[in-house]
């Protein structure tokens, strides 16, 4: 069944892509974006290494090739209130993807204002649009992307569930009891701290207003294109680079074709979750067609398809590309080391069947990077944001060169 | 050893007091506040039952009183970060008392406005702290006022610990492993909710920025005065009696000194947890005497003294008033009936000893509504705000009366 979708934050590097998929899947869309993404990388003086095209080129360029109709209204969805609840009351949306909120864990916690801004644009965005549902008394499906990082990584060294822990309890004055909760977060950045808070907000709002709400708890997304970006140059998806935004996996390709060496934040022996943002996509759509019922509890599910260590994904880019790695120093506060067994049961039994880094996908990546290497600032791969003031930044030193090549013997 | 301490919403019910007691100790005290408080009455045509004197007023009569003085400065914390950054900056505070929170429920589930306004006011102020004391790299230890709320009532039935839950896991792929979580939340309003998240980022800015933290989980307050607020009726503390801000306790003696009933929710088997005015700041100096160390957790105390059945409050109300009592809808989402075990030992250990409603010295506050009942206004004591659009507001009806004479027999 065709549904009305909102894509909030459709404007953005998953945003965009599910959109297009959600559309080409036969649903009505409206795309809510304030456009922040784009305006963010005019202050920090970078742009995508894509030449991604203005929000109109883009509808027209969809039409032109499938004659389906996209939509779009910029509002602010953490400024602006009353035009978000006008426009959810017009559209009267069957299904809202909730993309829209500052992603970068470095960008947020860069500055002062930096973190400020991730917390205030975050945690209103999404409780304007939860109190602009409950208001409206609509029985949207809200479906959020939280991030693999709400669970911290250096805990309990159990496979990670989706989202809910059992628990059997007992003390002097009481009878054993099985209770159930929310998983313990462990965040490791303010932007991933802005999570969690989300996380408390939907469990208030689905046990006190009945919202039906899927968080979907999202690993590392790598790679560029998918089926309907790749249709036409005009719909191509952004690729980010930068030390703040761009993901691990785009800076070692953009590192690569600019002649640099792979910068591995510490020892690389951090293990994190992974997932093709054509997989991505179509989770996107699996949760979409799977909402939980009025009442029942938020549905977590971890949308994420394999786990590395990061020593290991810099290994896999130099064999590919000749590349030389750097152990840089790490800005970030976080265990050096770590172990991460996570459930991703409820995708796979929805039929999801991985794109792994092993099956050589990277080539496309690979492909974008070298073409487009000419619109590149090398400079600005590296990582300059750092967790706390006594640490530094993740820059190359003939030092940190050095210690790099342990990684690749 | 007297420190320098801000005592933010050092205006309302608990922060003047507070910062009274603080200084009648000795320390020197800088309130901030917007009075936001004084302004939220004018808004819901309500007025404190006591007549409380204006900021200034309040500060020359402790002057004059006890030859101390207190400072005042008008600071939005949520909206003006960088008059609440210039104000720590100049004050370096050993302590930072923070109450500057919208602190009630059913205010807060009145409609979209206030739903939006308690999550954006609450969240940017305990934010823009934290990340103030970050970025002035100041050692300021944070005592913050939470809720017994946050812990819900309905959960694991074990006693409530201090924040923390101690748990053995395990699964196929690992070994028994003790971890230590914070106790799970289960907030009943978005008040509540407000809390749970600000006790995330004290979670995260504690260990990443070693900030020393503690998070008081008050029970609900009762009594009106302190030792420092009767010496003068300039200093005479707010007494709250309206349906959103007025804790049960002062709305049941406002209907006794007004010859109304007294509005029981549902049942009146809510147990809920509850504290003195006089130890709530006896307890807010032992946790200023008593910081964590840098790199610790945060410190959570559980700040009440005793548990009650709604019931039985209005029965106790009932003999000493001659009040008749009314059954009336519950307009909370809530467990009809709840045990409630609580943990108090920090405070106990640390010399408290608690006030009692048994003692009787409800007596103060009996004297306080009937003499100022000339300023009441009986028609707002009614619990309007409803938890959800179904609910229907706690109001009395004939019916209501006759469900009430059960509680009696």
């Amino acid at each position: 069944m065709h549904k009305r979708i909102v894509v909030a934050g459709g404007d953005g590097f998953c945003g965009w892509p599910a959109a297009l998929y959600l559309s080409a899947q036969g649903h009505d869309v409206t795309i809510i974006d304030n456009l922040s993404r784009r305006r963010i990388d005019q202050r920090l003086g970078i742009q995508s290494l894509t030449p991604i095209a203005s929000p109109d080129q883009r509808l027209s360029a969809w039409y032109e090739i499938t004659g389906r109709r996209l939509h779009f209204e910029q509002v602010d969805l953490a400024e602006d209130f009353d035009g978000l609840r006008a426009a959810l009351a017009e559209i009267r949306p069957d299904t809202l993807v909730h993309f829209g909120e500052q992603r970068a864990a470095p960008y947020s916690m860069k500055d002062a204002a930096r973190k400020l801004y991730t917390v205030n644009n975050n945690i209103r965005a999404t409780h304007n649009l939860l109190v602009a549902l409950t208001d409206l008394a609509l029985d949207t499906h809200l479906v959020h992307l939280g991030s693999m990082g709400v669970y911290g990584y250096s805990d309990a060294g159990i496979e990670i569930p989706e989202g809910y822990l059992n628990l059997s309890v007992q003390d002097e004055g009481s009878d054993r009891r099985e209770i159930e909760i929310l998983y313990p977060a462990s965040p490791g950045s303010v932007y991933h701290m802005s999570k969690v808070m989300d996380q408390q907000m939907f469990q208030f709002y689905a046990k006190n207003d009945r919202l039906r709400i899927t968080d979907l708890h999202q690993g590392i997304v790598w790679g560029t294109q998918t089926e309907e970006t790749r249709l036409d140059e005009r719909l191509i998806n952004r690729f980010d680079y930068d030390g703040d935004y761009g993901t691990v996996l785009n800076r070692f390709l953009m590192q690569a074709a600019s002649g640099l060496p792979l910068t591995v934040h510490g020892t690389g022996g951090q293990t994190r979750a992974f997932i093709h943002l054509q997989d991505t996509v179509f989770c996107i759509g699996l949760a979409v067609e799977n909402p939980p019922t009025a009442g029942s509890r938020v549905k977590i599910i971890n949308q994420m398809t394999e786990t590395h260590r990061l020593r290991d994904l810099a290994a896999l880019v130099a064999s590919v590309t000749g590349a030389r790695i750097a152990l840089v120093d790490n800005p970030r506060k976080e265990a050096a080391e770590n172990d991460l067994r996570v459930s991703n049961r409820t995708l796979l039994d929805l039929g999801l069947r991985p794109i792994t880094l092993a099956e050589g996908v990277l080539g496309e990546t690979v492909d974008i990077a070298q073409k487009y290497i000419h619109r590149a600032l090398p400079e600005m791969v590296a990582a300059l944001s750092t967790w706390t003031v006594e640490q530094r930044p993740g820059v190359v030193t003939a030092d940190a060169l050095a210690r790099g090549r342990q990684i690749l013997t």
